[in-house]
């Protein structure tokens, strides 16, 4: 699904072309015989993320071991106009990373060192391929907690986390990717390599250029090296579980648990149908009858913990919640947290094709946000569940389908396009921390504006003049 | 002291010439007459900042009272090259808000309602000119706390801080400006207004320009409005000082404190200079003779901060501490606290003139850098005082001088220039919170490196194509 707008940037001139066997000879000198792919079955895996009903194939996958190889592949690829586009696992939800028009795609896997973690200084630097949980259990086995925690953290690299801004089950409290980057080593499109940032909380010399790259969906410069901020661990986590019998209780308990004074780790939403669906996947004995489930949770010190769990099942059960139950040990607290983390799994099982999203709006309206999102899926006759984020007004409404099913891709996609526009129209935004990618393409000039757009392009040319980073995504 | 770079951007055509006859009169039509200012008493406050020895005469001085005001101003001056300075309190550090190259000096402090603080939503939403105090107070009045807390904060304003990223007291655990800004109304240098960001903490929806602007001095566009977000006030907030041989000691209970897994609000340094410096302006009973005064403080529960208060207390006592006392109540805090706040104006009382700089360092080597920056003065023959904020590791070296004392400005300059490059050399910055300006842009390249300072004019020009807006500060 290409998507033309007239004023987007030009493509690179090798767009669309096969590599020839120049550059493929010059890339095999860089990176090793080995690590360049070129074979329909070897690439094949690199032709798709994690994004359903994007794919393309890419002219040729390169393993680069080093920020030295990143930089001469890149240097070539600007010189003779090669699309190139950079990956870490490939588990984002945006088709952020699918090769739409071709060329070399650019995977980072193969830069698995942590380089240093230190107590003293509370930072991590990490090479770009370290996998999030890899990153949080080294850390953690020195007392120290890596906050971000994205769904696909077993899987998903650090400096991909960085580049798509991952978000995860702690961002009331913790907030997200962004808050956590205090440095990166970057190689330009045009194969310098800058370190913007460094090992301070505080560093005001020059422009964020650390901000501005994070989230920046690979568009900008290619992350070879990050350094992260780290937490000391918290001494005790806890979680509780409160039923309700509609997605408003829900939300009135969340607005009290705010009035409250408390901004919790953890404040996590299903609705009935994804209740449902974790239930029949997981057998939790989760309350199947309940209009939501509000997943309640909380670290820090045990006074401060069993005083925030209180003031949170209390408030539940003001609001009218049907149950509340607290996790007695760890093992039941992880148990609730898989309830959750299992959620788009199981939604998974119910068809061939499951759509998710994160439209996000203020949070005193995701209950309003979830109705309407149901009322746009039944005038679509498409079937929709919604779970999310309730602390952060971030909802996952999630469409499954058979594409078998005559035009129910069509109809998924106009009902998407509504709930964007509802959520634009609410104060919220298309993404709250998937990103855009391809997939959001069409609905990013209806967030920021023709002006905004125009500034985006103006940008991405200051950083890649030929215009070869992941060409047609965020900036083009 | 304008320091050329020949790689620098061009200045605009109408850089150092006086305004014309027709410029002032349109100004006029778009502002009001009386909101126009020539005359040489008129325009004097707007030819320096609170940055000592910088000073440049504004061409005319224009306060809008809108954001419509503001694009018809930056539309005009960048189509006839007229450079514009947008200045908020000019309360900053930096020299970022001379007027080096004359023109329009743009201020934005009739721009002063609070438009909305929505304890629901934790966010406050202002126009550029209300002040950091003004907003903080609003918000405490309804329960609600505006972290950052910069030392200028009853003048500054809340879009000058987020132009400078405002630092302040309480980064170690609050952060700085950056981390509180959600989204900004900005006016570009081309006189088009974009929102970026928004209501939400999660929104991926873009490149990251609301912490691109965050910072960017004035350089990139200018703030007309800023959406914050807030935090549910602390219960309980306390301090306690301790008095210490040597800044090694403090550092060695800095250390302490963070290794036992605290990251406390308030961890503040002064020297034994600085201690002398207040304890004759202020007259609080400090130990004159300790080599080091350690400032620690702590909010949250009235449990959390017992504890964490003690903890710091027993570690200060085991790293050696003189002599260690806590605040008994709100009012012996407050007065801690101004032990703190008033080491500047204390220090200004020393001598006619008064360099406060702010170079950081990777916190474990904070005292190592005091010694450095003692080593560097008394090489350089010039009279230093440090204090600073021991948890960022951003120190705040302070020279003092009578500039009828020969070549001291120059001495002051060349010892300057040595702390930047050992705050480099030791994994550092040249600036934490205060910013780069017309005063440090000689030592910016040093930092950052010539590829990036290339990227950063690249980035520059795709805002501000005219180059009218701050010209010849960062960017340029």
């Amino acid at each position: 699904m290409i998507v033309s707008d007239s004023t987007s940037l030009p493509l690179p001139r090798g767009a669309g072309r096969p590599i020839d066997q120049q550059t493929l000879d010059d890339l095999r000198r860089i990176v090793g015989g080995q690590h360049v792919l070129t074979t329909d079955g070897d690439v094949e895996p690199y032709s798709r993320d994690a994004t359903p009903l994007f794919r393309a194939r890419p002219g040729v996958v390169v393993l680069p071991a080093s920020t030295g190889e990143v930089s001469a592949v890149l240097r070539m690829a600007s010189e003779r106009g090669i699309p190139v586009t950079p990956r870490g696992a490939g588990s984002n939800l945006a088709a952020a990373t699918i090769p739409e028009h071709g060329g070399i795609v650019l995977v980072l896997t193969r830069m698995t060192t942590i380089k240093e973690i230190s107590p003293d200084e509370l930072l991590a630097v990490v090479e770009a391929g370290v996998t999030t949980a890899e990153l949080a259990d080294s850390a953690a086995a020195l007392g120290l907690l890596y906050a971000p925690d994205p769904g696909s953290r077993t899987v998903s690299t650090v400096a991909g986390n960085v580049a798509m801004c991952a978000g995860g089950l702690r961002g009331l409290k913790y907030g997200v990717t962004r808050n956590y980057v205090l440095g990166l080593e970057v190689v330009l499109p045009t194969g310098e390599v800058i370190r913007t940032g460094g090992r301070l909380w505080k560093d005001v010399a020059g422009y964020d250029l650390t901000r501005l790259l994070t989230g920046s969906e690979g568009t900008l410069g290619v992350i070879t090296e990050v350094t992260v901020a780290l937490l000391p661990m918290p001494a005790v986590a806890r979680t509780g579980v409160a039923y309700f019998g509609s997605l408003a209780d829900a939300g009135r308990a969340v607005a009290g648990v705010i009035h409250d004074g408390l901004v919790p780790a953890t404040l996590e939403f299903l609705d009935n149908r994804c209740i449902n669906a974790v239930e029949d996947f997981a057998k939790l004995g989760l309350d199947r009858d309940a209009g939501a489930l509000l997943l309640f949770g909380d670290d820090g010190t045990a006074e401060s913990v069993e005083r925030s769990l209180s003031l949170m099942a209390a408030t539940c059960e003001r609001t009218g919640a049907r149950g509340v139950t607290m996790a007695k040990d760890i093992a039941e607290s992880e148990a609730l947290l898989t309830a959750r983390r299992c959620s788009l799994p199981a939604l998974a099982r119910l068809a061939p094709v499951t759509m998710l999203e994160d439209a996000t709006v203020p949070r005193p309206r995701l209950a309003e946000m979830v109705d309407r999102i149901d009322a746009i899926a039944a005038r679509h006759n498409v079937v929709v569940a919604t779970f999310g984020h309730a602390g952060d007004g971030n909802l996952h409404p999630t469409i499954v389908f058979d594409p078998a099913d005559g035009d129910v891709r069509h109809r998924a996609e106009a009902a998407f396009g509504e709930v964007f526009d509802t959520a634009i129209e609410m104060g919220g935004t298309i993404t709250g921390e998937h990103g855009v990618g391809a997939a959001k393409r069409p609905y990013l000039q209806r967030r920021l504006g023709a002006d905004q757009m125009a500034l985006l392009r103006r940008l991405k040319a200051a950083f890649d003049p030929a215009g070869i980073l992941n060409p047609g995504k965020l900036g083009s």
